[in-house]
């Protein structure tokens, strides 16, 4: 077996655990685990009500790592029991992976020390913080560390990594098992590629304060 | 308020009804619910559980409907209370609309007598049942019916219906939010794309009986 352990937390974004997810929950022998400090239900941003199933103590020691962002990153980095038990995880994880802003959570964890990573383009910048380099591509892999941009980001990680665990033809089975052929009817979903109004809409979306003051 | 219903059921898959979530959540006065026969927890089918917030007498006429699908489609489609919901909430919505073989719930419930429609490869032919045309497209709007493809085509079907709902320029910015631009490793997404192995691999995923039998 292999154990996949999500870690969830409030105000998390749901799709960046949920992308992921459902890739690498169909991996042959796959037992997944949704960690949190504390078991039960999780608020996520917009309202969906994920549940954890088990606490920090019941997954010690995951082969694979998930862990995903956005607006309740900021307050689990503040949490010493969540980053704590990350940097355990991470010691003997083989895949430690994040999408979009829990790669920040990553670098709490010591996971991105010198290291390049992405995460979500409104905080990419913050994970010199945690001494990476910060890489605006949608996927980055260093070593056993993948990091994913922003929340739909996690869905292609999870594709890359399916490869490397199972090989590609089950990687490419897995695509087709989730009918993944992206055809978004707009191409304004990366700073490179949207315009400025696009930008500042966004980012009023995610930090209203933020963008009231510019 | 826009009231936005989310159908949630055992044994569904959760990225059916969490892609257009991230999207449809975040429009300008969304007021996002997610309704099951009985509110409480939901398993889905790869082991995530989603929490129902709603029970289908407290949701009677939401202006959006989401159905998703996944492995408990046909459990559901068996069930009158689910089947009678939606036929009456469709009786007054402004879209219905459903990601994977959810599409085969709208036809239980008489919205697509007539009409063309598309659902998850596996069981597009099954939409003829509900007098549906089935095309193997992404995504397909026919008045205030829309229906997408398998699983994370949902993600697309609700930039769509954004754009419809509050215009392009919110549609762009809430693809710009999810970091929507996807990047594959593979190009094996849909059954005109993946090879005759990748198919079968897939199909085993599935529904492994039938793939035996073959």
């Amino acid at each position: 077996m292999t154990q996949i352990a999500f870690l969830l937390y409030d105000d998390m974004t749901a799709l960046d655990a949920v992308g992921p997810y459902e890739v690498l929950a169909r991996l042959p022998g796959a037992d997944v685990r949704f960690v949190a400090a504390r078991p039960g239900p999780i608020q996520t941003d917009v309202g969906m009500v994920l549940v954890a199933d088990s606490g920090f103590d019941d997954v010690p020691a995951p082969d694979i790592i998930v862990v995903p962002g956005g607006p309740g990153t900021m307050p689990a980095l503040a949490d010493a029991a969540t980053v704590d038990w990350l940097r355990q995880a991470h010691a003997t994880s083989r895949w430690t992976t994040s999408a979009c802003t829990g790669s920040l959570l990553l670098g709490a964890a010591g996971a991105l020390a010198g290291k390049q990573a992405t995460s979500h383009w409104i905080l990419l910048d913050q994970l010199r913080e945690f001494g990476a380099e910060p890489v605006a591509e949608r996927v980055v892999v260093q070593g056993k560390v993948i990091t994913a941009a922003g929340v739909s980001a996690g869905i292609d990680m999870a594709l890359m990594l399916a490869a490397k665990e199972a090989g590609e033809d089950e990687a490419r089975a897995l695509q087709l098992t989730i009918e993944y052929d992206p055809q978004p009817p707009f191409d304004s979903g990366s700073l490179e590629k949207a315009d400025e109004a696009t930008r500042l809409r966004a980012t009023q979306h995610m930090v209203p304060e933020e963008s009231a003051a510019v």
